[in-house]
This record gives C-alpha cells, structure tokens and sequence, in this order.
C-alpha cells in the first residue's frame, strides 16, 4: 500500500483546532437546549429501510446510504431485476438499513415506538451526524451534523415563543446581534393562495414564493401568472412587495378564511410577546414570503438569517407539523421544533472572527522535562493543577529546553512550568510566560495559589 | 404502515435518563483528556474499503459494514462472482466504502494523511461510534462508543505513567477506588517464550496465556503442554501461580534476553514511579499473565478490572505499538493508548448506584403556566435563571395546577415557580419546593437573589 490514504470524499476529518470550535458552538447549544426544558436523546446511526425508506420523495430515497447485506445474505440478490433494469428492487434485495438521512424521521420513529416511556408534551433534543448520498461538492457534504430541538404533544404558541427565545439566546451567546427571525404560517400561504384563485396549485404558488429571495419580484410574477390565468397581478405585486407589511392588514384581505385568521392571531400574539419587557436580542419579524419549501409543515414557520450576511442564506429553521408521527401509527401528535445549521453558523464566525481566543491553546501550561526523579517531585503539583481542571501537558523527554519551549509554543501553551535540578536544590519553580516570554520564580508550596491566581 | 416501527437489532436509542449519565461518563473522559494535554479529533464514520479491509484479519473484514454503491453504480455487480459463490468479489463490485470498525485504523490513517498539519507528539483523544455486523446479543452491539486517547511518535515510558495517571484520575472522578490497572510488556511475554521453548509457537503460547482468568492454571498447562513438547511444566507452574510475583525475580530467568531485561527495567521504573508522594487510589500491579489477545500491541500493555467485580472483564486497556501507520506509509512511528469501556463502565456504575442523583432531573425548576400575560410579565425572570445555567421549562397549558405539578413530578423537577394573578397583584412569586411541599412566597425582585443562594 503505497499510496497515501484518504478520507472518502464528501467526508471530512476535524483536526483539533476545527473541533475544538465545532465544540464550542455545539456546547453553547446543549447548554441552551437543557436550560429551556428539552431533554437529549440519541437514535442510532442504522435504520431500517422500512423507516427510512418513502419518507423523502423519490430523489430523498435516492440519496439514503445503504447497507449492503453481510456475509450469505448477500447470495439472495435479485439478479433478474438487474437484468431488467429494475435497480430498486435489486438494492431491495441486497440491503435492509440504512443510514439515517435527518433526525426528523428517527424522531417520529422513536416517539412512536417508545410513546408509553416518555410523557406528553415531550421536549428533545438532538445533535448527532446524518448521511446523504449527495454529489459532493463544496459546502455540502455526505456525513454532517444536525442540531435539532422539537416539542412533541402540545399546540400551544408558548412553544413557539420558547423557540424564539432559545435562538435569540443561543445566537446572542455566540455574538450575533444582527439577525432576523423571520416567521410566518402556512395557513396564511394557503390563504392567500385561495385568495388569489391558486387552491389548485398551492404546492406551486408556495414554491415561487419561495424564490422571491433568489430570483427577484418580477420572475415570481411571472411563474404565478402563468401558473393562475387572471390573476389580479397589481394586488400580489403590491402585497409582495410591501417587505414591511403588517400582519393587521392581511386580516381584511383574509377575513373569510378562519384559519388564515387565528394564524394571523397567533402570529400576532408570537411577535406581541417581544415587546417592552421581553426584548430580545436580535430582530422577529413577520414575512409573507417566507415559505420554507415543500416538507412537513402545516403551521407557523421561522427562518434565521443573517442582515449583514444573507449570502449564507438561513443559519437555522424550523416550524410546526402536525401528525409527523402518524407515519409510525401514532395520530394527532402536533410538533414544532427548530433546527441549527451549524456548518454555516460554523463559517459566519470563523469569517468574523467570533470564536473566543482561548479555543486557540491546545493547553495551557507545559511541564518541561529534567528527567524521572524531578519529575516524581513535581508530579504532585501537576495533580493539583489537573484538578483545578487546568489542561497540563508534560513534555515527555528530558531534551534541550528550546526544543521543548518550540512544542509549547507550536501548542500556544500560555506557560512553560520548569523544574530542574536548580529549582528542585532551592524548592522552588519558575513559570515562563511565553507570550510575555518573561520569567518568575516562586516557592513550590507557594506555586499552585499564584497560580490559582492568573 | 400498521405495525410499530423499531430500531434495529443490535443498537440502542438512548433515552433521556440512560443518555444523562452515558453523558456524564463521557464528560468526565473529555475533562480529564484535555486537562492531561490531549486534542480532540473526528474523524468521518465512512471510510474507504481500502482503508479498512485488510487491517483486522478475515473476520474482521467480514465484520466491517459495507455501504452498498448508490444510484447506477449497482449496475456493476459483478454477477459472476456471485455465481461461482466467490461473495467477497461480488460484495467488492457492489461496494466502494464502509463503516469504521475501531477508531484505530482510521487513526493511523489520520496521522499518515496529516502527518504535516500535526505536530508529534502528537496527543490525542478520539470518542465516536464504531460499527460491527456482529450477530446481535445481550451486551453487544452492532453500533457502540469508544474512547480512546493515544499518544503518537513518542517512546518515553513518561507516557506509559500519565496514561496510567489518566486511568486513575478519571476512575477516581468516577468513584472507583478498587481497580487494579495489570500491566505487562509484549517482550517480557517473548522472552518467557524462549526462554521455555515456545519461540515457535509465540501467539499460541500467549493465547493460551491469556485464557488464565477464564479456564484456570491447570487447563493453561494442559494446552502450554500440548503446544511445547517437553517443556519443564513445574517452573511454568510455578511461575505462573505466583499472583504477587515480583519483575525482580523474572530477571534472573530472563537476564540473556535483552529485550526482556529492557522490559522488565522499564515496567519497574513505571510502577516505581507511583510509590510515595505519587500514590495512585486504585493499585498498579504487574502481572505476568496478561496478554491482551492477538493484536497490534508490541511493548507496554495494560489492562483495568476491578477488584471486586470480575464478572464483567476489563473496563478499559490498552498498550504499546510500534510502527501502526506503516499501514499507510508512515514508518517507524511509535504509538502508545488507552481505551475506557464506556458500556461495561456504565454497567458498573448503575448496579453499583454511583451516578450523582441530579441526573434524574430533566430540567430543576417550573414554571407553572397562568396564561400569557401572566408570562410576559415573569418571562424576564425566567431568562435570568437561564443566564445562571439554570434548567427551567415552561409549562405551556394553563391548565389546572394538579395536572402541572404531575407533569413536574414525573420529569423530578425541583422546584415550581408559581406566578398567578393574585402573585401579579401583589408583586409576589411562590417558590414551591417539588421535595418537600414547602411553598415559599417571596418578592418578585428578590427571588432570583433567593434562587441564587439555593
């Protein structure tokens, strides 16, 4: 084997210092997700085909990794729909898992299966890896993380308002201030797609709306007249364009349609709640044009962009489902949840600079090595440190000190610990801080307070 | 879809309360990697097959999970492989990429591919899933954590001692105090080898070594006698039934081999090292029979069981290995590792009742839902607990305060914040203590200072 190896290709591998701010977006997240309520769960990595599988439309099938059969199983494969060109029957009879392509089916999956083991309404959260057979190219990859919190069993809009509440503190701890919370309700989509004579082609009317971001007013115009012949165009135009259009001034033009009515209502008590005493950091708002794509949803949605940076597009989304779980033969379940997409969160930070300084460090304090016997007599203290949980790394071979002062620098250690036969005939130890690169010398049974101290 | 769904056979969903304290394990691992001087690393669960195959022997390979090529790629199914039953060609047409079995072939995979990103030594701290296709049983699983913390490129014996301290610290944070951490060197086992005339027979002979524990002394000898026709069974015997025997005495027997005298020095010096102000709460103990199986270890090998409860085997070992990532054309580097064996760990802990009893609580404190503007007003709060990092959900019916309190039962909440119109009134809150009954009124602008000091 004389090639070097490498990972598969849509994969990556995280070196430490990637990870270590990785790690940090995802600990300000758990933090948050336990401070709100929500308890962790975990789902395995392996489904059954029979979960995954007719969840995702046809091209989501597609992209579902498959396990192929271990050992003799593999002797059942259907080799005449092979022949006949039939290749989901064939990857049919060579594989029965697969691995999970979100959370959101898993999820519906576990609630189901373990409905008598947890109680109603059911806080989770969830942050583990997810695979798509997806072309890799740049940005997206076959194997990433998703992070996501969902209510299941309640229906009430103080769901909602937590949400909002957790993304502004989730996103205020890791430093945004600038982002928008943009929400709106499928209802009102349905409204207003009956209002205009759309009912017949709602998945479409929602679905050029959708690209109002991407393609501009008048090609959506354009998609929508030729999708409803006699459209009044001026009133849509005028409605879309308004970005700042008031929830109050959709309620005459939807007034006939109860449920383009209470979700304007329940709308307008989400955006209520944030005013005066419960201002929150970043922006909610109200957006007609908010349709979040062709999934599961029914009720409110909400999209997190950035003002300064939409190039990303969203940093995170969610909204409410009803009856997800009915797939797994339990009815009547209303969700809601949110999801973080913590790639781009990931790069927004790193592109400005966000992470705290610190994630720099592989450790903080080196022990320099004299050899066994100082070692021995040190080692006490370097206990005593490790339970002030500093993270302290002993240089392993007793070799010339600016080798050993180039590896903690390579670490960004903060301090170098020397103790040598010098310090070890006075009792005491001298502490190099190697940004300052200045030098103290302290009394040993004195180090570890001065230490306490930094 | 009429029958309940389930996970497959051979992995877990992890509930919230099993997921809290696996969690709490992990957690106290993590600290103590980094506070020893360790980097974290991921690395993907999709591997190439010609990274895994060929690494873990024929059963391995057999055991390793393949991905079954996606979309057309299936077209290449080499059907005449499977027609003359060669299965392993068949699968090699149909699959391109696998699971990772272990976190050490893709390690030294890792360091071949960034030998020039990293520095050696090169510290570092690995916990992910692994895969096996395993026939699924009572305590083993197709899909499981393992966590591991190797040291690469580096041969001082200073590693073998702060991978020795690291066992014990993180055992000791977890309450173990009767654990003895075995160790023994791959040449210490060689030279007894030679020295009773089983040069020939090296891995069988410490094959049989190994099974010590399980089968007994005399079977041992039996299967020692087989192998080494003519070997002077007494000196064996009596060698191997001294539980408490010394490295000194093994000298003497083993002073013609190098290797062995080398070893024996340096095993010394590491047990040595713990002695006076360096004690360790658990014991280190040498012992000549143990062998870790068949695998990649050449030097130091070592192996943690507890005292007292044998039954279940070891909870963590690891060892010594030279020149792993030649695998990958990378010579001549060094390694040295543990791993913690995060289910039988767990096990432990549970039967034995050592996890802190906090982990039962979803969530400490609830608040108890009197409608929205009640909450608006008392939604401030709310945020200042969770700035304290505290656990706080909202209930979110206004429904009768029994069936609210039961919610708070049934999720072991502390506390419930009780915020009504008559405490709005009277600019109070009521702190309900979940433990005792004991309600408490306080004034609403003191209760977080009170809360603070709880």
């Amino acid at each position: 084997m004389l090639k070097s190896p490498t990972n598969p290709k849509g994969t990556r591998d995280f070196l430490p210092l990637e990870l270590s701010k990785r790690n940090y977006i995802i600990n300000v997240l758990k933090k948050n997700f336990k401070n709100f309520g929500f308890s962790e769960i975990e789902t395995p990595a392996l489904e059954k085909n029979s979960t995954l599988l007719g969840k995702y439309g046809n091209e989501g099938d597609r992209l579902v990794f498959k396990i192929l059969n271990s050992g003799d199983k593999v002797k059942k494969a259907d080799i005449n729909s092979l022949k006949s060109n039939d290749l989901s029957s064939f990857t049919k009879s060579l594989s029965e898992k697969g691995l999970k392509y979100d959370l959101t089916v898993p999820l519906a999956r576990f609630v189901s299966q373990h409905q008598n083991e947890i109680t109603f309404p059911f806080k989770r959260f969830q942050i583990q890896n997810v695979w798509r057979a997806d072309r890799p190219q740049h940005g997206r990859f076959q194997e990433f993380t998703q992070c996501d919190a969902d209510v299941i069993g309640n229906q009430s809009i103080i769901q909602e308002i937590e949400l909002i509440k957790l993304y502004d503190s989730v996103f205020s701890q890791l430093g945004f201030n600038d982002l928008v919370f943009k929400i709106n309700h499928r209802s009102i989509l349905k409204g207003l797609a009956n209002h205009f004579g759309a009912n017949d082609n709602l998945i479409d009317f929602i679905t050029a709306l959708d690209k109002l971001d991407k393609i501009g007013l008048d090609k959506v115009i354009e998609e929508i007249k030729y999708l409803v012949k006699g459209i009044s165009v001026n009133e849509l135009k005028k409605l879309l364009s308004e970005r700042d259009l008031k929830l109050d001034s959709l309620k005459s033009l939807l007034s006939n349609d109860k449920n383009s009515f209470n979700a304007i209502n329940d709308l307008s008590e989400i955006i209520d709640f944030f005013c005066h005493s419960n201002k929150l950091n970043n922006e909610v708002k109200f957006d007609l044009t908010l349709a979040r794509g062709l999934n599961y949803y029914t009720g409110t949605i909400i999209e997190v962009s950035s003002k300064n940076n939409d190039r990303l597009g969203s940093i995170g989304g969610g909204g409410r489902y009803d009856d997800l779980t009915s797939l797994f033969n339990l009815k009547n379940i209303s969700g809601v949840g949110i999801s973080f997409g913590l790639d781009r969160i990931y790069l927004l930070m790193d592109e400005n600079k966000m992470f705290p300084n610190y994630l720099e460090n592989s450790f903080e304090f080196m022990v320099a090595n004299f050899g066994i016997e100082n070692l021995k007599k040190i080692s006490p203290y370097i206990e005593k440190l490790r339970d002030m949980n500093k993270e302290v790394l002993l240089y392993p071979d007793s070799v010339k000190l600016s080798k050993q002062f180039t590896y903690a620098n390579k670490h960004n250690a903060s301090f170098v610990i020397i103790y040598g036969d010098n310090e070890r005939e006075k009792d005491v130890v001298i502490l190099k801080n190697m940004h300052t690169g200045e030098q103290s010398t302290h009394d040993l049974d004195k180090f570890i307070g001065i230490i306490q101290k930094i």
